[in-house]
């Protein structure tokens, strides 16, 4: 009675690729996957072919009939798909490494998806994403799109409030949470329960309870520690003030609550020309020289370094709970809808939702305490100008939303580095009109 | 790890408890209650007496060494209670008859939890209520209330507005739609989803699915037939009306949809004097004649034709799911807190709820058709008056409550039935202060 | 520097019209319009022409030029208007006549604005005025519509959710409050203010002013009367309901509080063929008796027995306000837009607005007691459906508005009703596909 | 009729007051003051006797026989009083001078209402406020309390949240923006409208109008400039910035949108010894030498270098309108109460409110555009906890606050600062307890 499980990555030459094809195989007594299709643009195409390749082997390995296909042409690849994972990056990590640049070169945070990084990298990704979902619009309009692109909360919400795709948005930022409480409680992760409340990347656990008792306080007080990304610095949070937030800040808070801290760490790293794209770069670079040796025939370990951890296991069990209908909780990027009276109705969210009947249905969340939903408001409305200004090519949106972001000092800070973001990204960003000086 | 359960049942002599105390029997192997408080006021000494004796018969039948102790002393019983059901009916069905002919007298509605009837029971029982609650607040300040006591959704409301117990309302109206829809579509009750919406006895089923797939058209067009409550006539649904509405009516709307109907079969029932009161109390000998039947030993099948079937059920899955921390979906009465943006946060709604972590977390429901709207927020208006009226004793508050109530054709109506009613209930309304004339 | 002002008139030939050429005259000095355009439909030919006669002769008694243009041709009367008054019976008094009677036959209220009749009457009017506002969006887009057409706040709910033109839609309930408070208190109205809250035809008086003194116990306590509209029943309120209410009901408010006691009146006036639409056939024959003699160059007393006294002044007063920008406050139908925060942002509602800078700004009212509350979100979520089923045509959304009203006590009944009305009306419903039996 | 007006200054003793007194006498024909009462603490009683001295220099001169009494007394002062304005400053402006150079030093904006400052500045005036507020309540319980006491939006939260006086927070900014208008376009002030939108010391004008017709698009084009404030560096507005913001910030904004150019010009005045604080101790120096001089019988020009223009007109217009109920519009810090509805109901929000029948009525004012939403939430979540911290003197509170202004770049620095400031403040700060270290 199941349908069969078309599954299409858009963005299938991703470093991260392999770790998904791992996830499926694991998983593929439950889902029955019957095709994986790669997709990859043309400049992507080399390393599409170095992990088409690898997922083959790894496939074969593990015995697993699984139909592989790579392709370049992403509407056949949409037709009649099941689940569509999007993990793409317009510009490479070329492009990333201008928007840290330019950034920390103009004083301020350099981030792939928080800030002036964030907001360069939505505006370049916006508008490919809403053509893809105009592809499965038309020819899979049923599928599940599992975005995990990012700026994921800001590129989620864009496809929400202009396609009719059902889109989910996701992210390894919770399930990381749940690995971690799950290793230093030594208990299995279903015993862990998280109350998340907040938006993609700025998410706060004002919550977490392992075998239903409470125990928050344990890292309130500092008798345990919270997950630490691997992507971010870590100069330990202030107790005091996690006491009074009552809460537990993710990773990116430190972008907020220590911006000074982490100015002066990439300014250092700047200097050094080492910012985190040029670690990424190297990353990969390393992981595709292993990808390709014939010999490997599963996941590398030192994809684990990559910063994507357990991202497979967020999509491949959000994927069970939709197929099989097994009516559980997933920590998802949805519409509001009201589940945060204090954000918009249209806002894009970060809560944990019931999976059940096909639907996804989130846990009310009530009103939240004003020492986190003034940042979280406004960071939301920076996020709402942003995906208009993507939209719509309107620089005088883009400017506002540059400007409003809390990381940014002022409007001429925001002018300047927009102007230069604009220049090096001319290519794309067709949406805007580049021959009106802003 | 898990405390020892005391479970305490207030209203102990009612006709239902043997249901309550198969329920347990069933289910005493995860749940492990020690102690059954079976509590009850003096004039209900015979009935439950009648109980504790059919209960120790029962426990003992099933080889189940539970506690039961009978008793009076509402304070001492409390003492420690891990859970508490209340299940009382101030005044008995005496008074209950008397909201009854009072009210078709008058030409309108006479129901125990609707109109008018609803409007007086609320009134002699909440003050009773939070009497109850003071002592828990004492006694037991970490028990879970369970009230079934109705109207349940009103008597809840001034719980949640007027004490600090932990209290969830309940009802058997929305496990009956479950059982009802597992019968017809012969599956096992966990296969069946069902979405509710709206306030207890005026919930609408906005969606239900079978094994994940959507089942509620074969309703809306007639091929299936919904549940039907036994204390409820029966008219049929107009196929265009559920088509339009989108959504399945509960047996209490009937009131609302079919007033005309109702009132011509009340008048009826009136004239032979055999309103539902008349057959209740008919019932109810019966079944205390059974019950004090020393070779009875078991529930007895003709408890089903009391109306509250699975009442039991309902009670002792919630029970469950809070003490083994089970993580299932029960449909509740709990604050709204935004899950129903259209009515006020401090309401007491009817919802899904994911019990988690000793928690109560609804669903989030969002925005409302204004079919149904607009009845919700009427018949809500009503009962956030009919607290404030039960609480201060004001007659003005109480006469704009009852006016207010859609099935209250005038002000003038409104004041007779409420006068006719103040006179005999008068030992049950200290609040009022009888000698103002209203 | 001010435009020329061109006031239009559809519905030019209605029997109010003298009084809205008379406050014309009055108001010339200041408003200084240059010409007045009488639009009507074909069969209003001659009522028109009886209608601009009399105009003619009042602007020339006033010595007073101003070039009046009687005509069909509706497009070209709306060519650059600067104000324009709709105020149409679409089917005229033999359809109102239709709604009174089908209503009271089938048992419920029969009434021109309120339950099944302003349903019809707003089914058969919508379209036309959607229609007439399509007109001004092409040929006066910056005109300002003032709409008496009723109901009006349905009326102009469909027109602010399904035009752009700048409506305001106006009643003569709230003006004669002004009147009657100033002529009881003996002051100017200039020296009376009144809180009002609701919708059209539902408005209650929370507090009104003379000379800054709060008066409105005089009325809560029976000291002094509230106005009463001639066109409805008057049993006078009961004291303790309005001391309870704290709140001053309008004339439209009978229906719903005094409901029993109106149906009564209703049903004999119906036994006798004498309901009010028989009472304004009767008293519009004798007014164009009157109007269509030569002699006659005034507006004859007789006009005021008609029901819509002081409607001229609200229209002039308002049009004064915009077009002298004399900043002031005016009671009006527009849209919510956060102003009553428990209903819809889009709904249409009837408050003080301050008219300054060419904007109608609403006085912020803020939270509502639950004895207003209830009864006004219940039939604004009823106009919302009629809105919606006039503007569709769609027959089970009309099915669910009617069911809905308050004053429908049954599915069966509204679906009695609306067949009948159905059937009469159909020259006017080309928006429902007549052919699909409801 | 009118009562006889006894109007209190508390804080008499300020350099302001001399323009109060001045306001008075030219509108005393109007208001029939009676006695104008002077009320100061110990340590500012030399001030207050030159205030004494020149008001009845002042008083004598204009031959307006009004009584005037100088007073330490502050209960006696306060007895039946009619009207209180409350412009204190705890601490004197030594203490501002502190909450400036410690936040310099801290590398953060330092000013008196913003910021770390203003933050400091709520936290030692909040208490004092309301212990007045208490005497008001006992001792002239109908009287209005007009509070320019800054930072005047947080302490009229404070006091609107916790106690009952008929509180109005007043600035000089709204009245300064009509001023400039009212100059550039040579028109009188009752010819200008402005549409402001904001909390105090952050408004947004959304729309002006010179006799109703809209001339913002004048400044968002650069055509003519914007009420640039004394106390405020000017460094020019972006145009582009401005047309996309589609509205005219106010001179505190540049704290916001200009806070690099801020901090450079703070810290070079900082070096030198010279912020705002240290010119403001001079002017003040050089206005009391004028003040005491026995030959000066009116306010002396130099008062308008001191930043507080007109803030005595808006007080006496405000009062005006109220005692004389001359229903005019002014604009006023009050409960939102779903004015703003993106912002909380209790919040207290700058807009514009009609003043008629001795009550203050909000304009409504709708849905925000995200440039605006954005920092507005986020400011306002940060006085709330400012409002929360005072009251309660939680530390953990008081260090939310602090860190979640936008102004403040980590949690580290907010330490910091706030623990230096404490250290200064100990003596006004006894509702924290100093010995438990932050």
């Amino acid at each position: 009675m199941m349908k069969p499980l078309k599954l299409v990555v858009i963005g299938g030459g991703s470093s991260y690729t392999p770790e998904l094809v791992e996830g499926i195989i694991d998983n593929q007594k439950s889902l029955q996957v019957s095709e994986i299709w790669l997709v990859d643009i043309e400049k992507g195409q080399e390393k599409l072919a170095i992990i088409e390749g690898l997922s083959r082997r790894m496939i074969e390995k593990a015995n697993c009939p699984i139909k592989i296909v790579a392709t370049l042409d992403r509407r056949e690849a949409i037709k009649n798909a099941t689940y569509i994972i999007t993990q793409i990056r317009v510009g490479q990590l070329k492009m990333r490494r201008n928007d840290e640049y330019i950034s920390i070169k103009h004083g301020v945070v350099g981030q792939e998806t928080t800030g002036a990084g964030g907001f360069m990298k939505a505006l370049r990704t916006i508008p490919v994403m809403l053509d893809i979902c105009k592809d499965i619009e038309e020819l899979a309009p049923d599928a599940w799109l599992l975005n995990f692109t990012n700026p994921a909360g800001i590129i989620t919400e864009a496809i929400l409030k202009h396609s009719n795709v059902n889109v989910i948005g996701l992210c390894n930022n919770p399930i990381n949470f749940y690995k971690k409480f799950a290793k230093t409680y030594q208990v299995p992760m279903k015993d862990v329960s998280i109350n998340f409340v907040g938006i993609n990347h700025l998410i706060w656990i004002t919550g977490f309870y392992i075998k239903g008792q409470s125990r928050i306080e344990d890292i309130l007080t500092g008798k345990s520690d919270s997950y630490e990304a691997k992507n971010i610095p870590d100069f330990g949070w202030d107790l005091e003030f996690l006491q009074s937030l009552k809460a537990i800040p993710c990773g990116y808070h430190k972008y907020y609550y220590q911006t000074d801290q982490i100015l002066e760490k990439q300014r250092e790293e700047y200097s050094r020309n080492e910012t985190r794209a040029d670690q990424v770069q190297q990353v990969e670079k390393e992981l595709f020289e292993i990808y390709q040796n014939p010999n490997v025939q599963e996941k590398p370990k030192a994809l684990e370094q990559r910063g994507g951890a357990y991202y497979s296991e967020a999509a491949i069990e959000l994927i069970k709970s939709i197929h099989l209908d097994s009516k559980k909780t997933h920590t998802l990027n949805v519409k509001n809808n009201g589940t945060i009276p204090c954000l918009l109705n249209d806002a894009c969210i970060e809560v944990n939702c019931v999976v059940e009947n096909h639907q996804i249905t989130p846990l009310q969340v009530g009103s939240i305490p004003p020492q986190i939903r003034g940042l979280l408001q406004h960071v939301k409305a920076y996020e709402e100008l942003t995906v208009k200004a993507a939209v719509t090519g309107n620089r005088g949106i883009a400017l506002q939303a540059l400007t409003l972001h809390p990381l940014i000092p002022s409007v001429d800070k925001a002018k300047s580095i927009f102007d230069e973001m604009l220049a090096v990204n001319e290519q794309y960003l067709s949406q805007f009109d580049l021959e009106i000086k802003l």
